[in-house]
Formats: C-alpha cells, structure tokens, sequence
C-alpha cells in the first residue's frame, strides 16, 4: 500500500460538519473515496463527486485499504470497530485504521491490539482546529500508534492538517487531545469569568479587551471567544454538547489515573448546568450566560 | 505643570522590583525624581543617579507635582494616600496623584474623591507585564479616571508602558486589572491540570506543547509557563503571594456586585493551599505542585 505514490482505495465513516470537510480533501487529492454515514443525506455532495457509497462501516473496510472514522462517541467508536461485522472483522489484510474521532484512551488502546491480532495497523488520530481546520486542512492531528505506521499514515494525515505529531503508542493521541480540552475546560471559565466581572463594574468590554487581550491573561480563547462574548454571538464553533462529552471521558481516564483535576470536574458541572438551560447546540462561549442575572 | 514638555519634580513611592525600574525610566528622561520606600537600601541606586530621597510618603509629595505610588497591599495604599500626613494632605496644589499598585477599585473611588476635595487629580493605573515589561518600559497600564487627568498623565506614564488605555472613572483600572486577574486564575488551573494529566498518561510533555500550543487551547500561560513546568522551574515571574492577595480583592469585588465566580474561587482555594505548602515566594506556575503525587 503505497499512499503517497498513488490511487489507494481510502475508507471514510462519519460524515458530520468535520467529516464531509476531510473527506473531501481525500477525494480531491484523487483516491477513490468509499463512504458510509448513519444518515445517508450527507454523503450526497461526495457520492456527487466520485464517492462511492457503502451500507455499512464493515462494507467500507472491505473496501479499502486505508480506513478512517470520525463518528459521534466512544460507543459509536467501539461499535464500528469491534462490533459484528465491523471494521477489524471486515478489514482488507495489511489494512491501515485510523480513528479520528475524539474518544476513549483505552478504547483506542483495545482497537490496536484487536486490529494487531489480525496484522492490521491502527491509529488513534483525533484533531483540534474545528469546522475551519477541517476545511482549510489545516488542522492539528495528535496521533498514537506505533512509528512505522505513523510514517505510513502521514501522507493520507497531511490531506487534513498541518500540524501532525506523534505522541506515543496506542492511546497517546487520544491523551493529547484530553489535555488539549482540560486546558481548554479553565481556561473557558476564566474567560466566562473575567468578562463577567468587567461587565458586572460596568465596564466596556471592547477597551477592556484592549487591555487586558495582549498579556498575561492572552489565550486563543480570550481573543476569539471574548469578542463573541461581548456580541452575545453564541452560535457554535465547538457545540457545547460535544464538550461535555469530551470533558467526561478526561474526567474518567482522570479519575482511572487517580488525578484529582478540581477545575476540569467545575468545568463538567457547569457545562452541564448549560446543557440543562438549553444550550447544548450553542457553542462553548455560551457559557457566560451563567454569569448574566 | 507641563509633563510632557519639560522637567517635572516627580515622586515614586514604593521601590520594588517594579517600582525602581519604572522610577528609573522617570529619571532616564530627565525629571527630578523624589522617593520614599519602606526600605531605604532599595533607593541606593537611584539617589546614586540623582534622585532625592525623602523621609517619608507626605514629604515625598510636598516635593512633587507628580505622584507615583507602586507599594504592595491596599491597606497600605490607604495609609500613604489617606493616612496622618499622607499624599493627599501633603500634595501641592493641582498635583497629579497616580497609585500603580494593584489594588481595591473601592480605595481607588475614595482616594479619587478625597483628591478632588483638595482640587488634587487622582489616577488609579495598575499595571501588567511583570518585571520585564516594567524594565523594557512595555507595561499595560490600565487606567482609571477622569479623561482631562488621563491626558495630562499620559507623557509620564509612557515612559513606563506601552499599551496605555482609559478604562473609566475612578476605579476602573483597578476593575480592568482584576478582570485580568480573574481570566488568570482559571487559565492557570486550565494549563497546571492538562498539564499533569499528561504527565500521568505518560506523554512527553514537550512533544504535547506542539500539538496543544498553537490551537484552541493556546495561551500566554501555557506558552511560556508550560514550559517553565516540565523543566519544574518554579522561580518567580509573578509571586503566589501577590497573585493570592489580588483574588482576594477580586472575590470582595465580586461580593459587593453579588457575583458567584465559583472558578475564582476554586483558583483562590488552590493557592492558598500552595502558600500553607511553602510556595509562596516562588511563580504562578507553582500551581503545578499541587497535582504531584
């Protein structure tokens, strides 16, 4: 299977928002695109251009020898994966699996080794950068595996991003990307937080951010999700929802490691009081109207 | 009295690590400096370079038509400002009072109105950017109010600071800084917990801050802290003890306008419990020790 020197059959199960974007990208580069999605209105575009459409995940493994996921969560994941008729059952011998999706540590552990008992490579390559990164390819992909396959997954990951690193063995990548979030998880409240209390003395948020957005309290965050904040722009870059599914699987990989993270389990809360208010289609930012009274 | 246009008898109050390097940019440009610190050994250098020592705060100001107080509590801004002989009984006529220390937006009303009883103006300008920004003269200076006195005060406090801003009235610096503050205390618990969950996974904390340091997750403190934590280099930036005193005035702040900040007071909590542990006198990033086992 040589991905960077030519046509190679590529699998691509999840076609949500980021999905169809990915996808695309392999397509264009010329490889023949199998797809398979559980509402099939969102492989019309790629099917349009060449994407041949498939009645299941384990029809697409048997399709192609390069297979990659980016579904909804962990039990999705593992169903596709290890379920009946899935993908590790199905898979072409030699096969490359690569699961972009952002899940479970553990579980991406337990699909390497199943896909090892058959000789198949597995991957765990889940990706920050949002809807934007997905269609510019520029997003940032942690990956866990090992060496040799990361090498020969690179040219297929390099369609989709451009910051591609290798962080260890099974699991690694998922692990990067729950760090990613934890950090992410405080640093939104502080953000939610430090406009809350300029707003409350009565300050304009716009010079306040002028201040303060260039120091010590500078974040991608503050100088993207602040300027929403003060436009009460809600609308989602990062649904709300899939944050809180991210921050539960952290807080239980957390909690396996016996690492108490006090700001992550205060983050899970109030994203869940969000949820409970409404606004789990939103995006993160909306969690400053927990401070409005 | 003609700041910008000529020699001024400025006074500096409080000769701190800060302090002494913003007084030295006030006497690089020329201006007769006058100074006061609790500690008179930290005003050997600058009388060595010319600037007059006084015996006390209200001498320093009887001396000066400008007056810069950069100390370290609000209890004792409130002592040099309103106290038995203090600046504001002392000052001459039409001076420029200016406190930098970071402090309560309350004092900074009453020391404001207390000023303009006399017919004196007073300028709350707490600051940000650390010891290098005060020695590079790249301070954010976050000012406070009335629009005529920020004018006036303007040449002076360039010479110490780059990003200059009117946020209000009086008090509104002191608002800005805490704002800042609060966006610090939970980006801290954010960069400290992906932190240790990562060490814990057993990634390579290095190969982490490139795949988490430029994305959505991306900092000023996981960008330059982060990397102080994996070398477990806790020297001080910006001491545990000023950064718990300034959420204390933060949480009264919050009190006052009845606003729950329950991550301020996580991040509070936290570094508290550091100082008990002996942190005190080392960096913000300090935090880091809390989630070692």
């Amino acid at each position: 299977m040589a991905v960077g020197k030519g046509i190679a059959d590529v699998g691509f199960i999840g076609l949500g928002i980021m999905g169809r974007s990915m996808a695309g990208h392999i397509l264009e580069a010329g490889h023949q695109l199998h797809v398979f999605n559980r509402s099939k209105s969102n492989a019309v575009d790629l099917v349009t251009l060449g994407a041949k459409w498939h009645e299941s995940p384990g029809e697409v493994a048997a399709a192609s020898n390069i297979v990659i996921s980016m579904v909804g969560y962990p039990s999705d994941v593992e169903a596709i994966y290890l379920g009946h008729g899935g993908i590790i059952e199905r898979a072409r011998t030699n096969a490359m699996l690569i699961d972009m999706t952002t899940s479970s540590p553990d579980l991406a552990k337990r699909i390497a080794a199943a896909a090892a008992q058959r000789g198949l490579t597995a991957l765990d390559a889940p990706v920050s950068g949002g809807d934007v990164g997905a269609r510019e390819a520029k997003l940032s992909i942690m990956v866990g595996g090992d060496a040799a396959g990361f090498q020969k997954a690179l040219p297929i990951l390099a369609l989709m991003g451009s910051n591609i690193i290798l962080q260890g063995g099974p699991g690694a990548g998922q692990h990067t990307k729950m760090s990613n979030q934890i950090v992410i998880a405080s640093t939104m409240i502080g953000v939610c937080e430090g406009m809350a209390y300029a707003k409350h003395a009565g300050l304009d948020l716009e010079t306040v951010l002028k201040s303060i957005g260039s120091g010590a309290a500078s974040s991608y965050a503050l100088n993207n999700l602040g300027h929403r904040i003060l436009k009460e722009d809600f609308a989602p870059g990062f649904f709300v929802e899939h944050f809180v599914k991210d921050m539960g699987i952290a807080l239980n990989e957390a909690k396996r490691m016996q690492l108490d993270l006090p700001g992550l389990m205060l983050a899970s809360k109030l994203y869940e009081q969000l949820v409970e208010l409404g606004y789990a289609r939103n995006g993160t930012q909306a969690l400053s109207n927990l401070y409005e009274r």
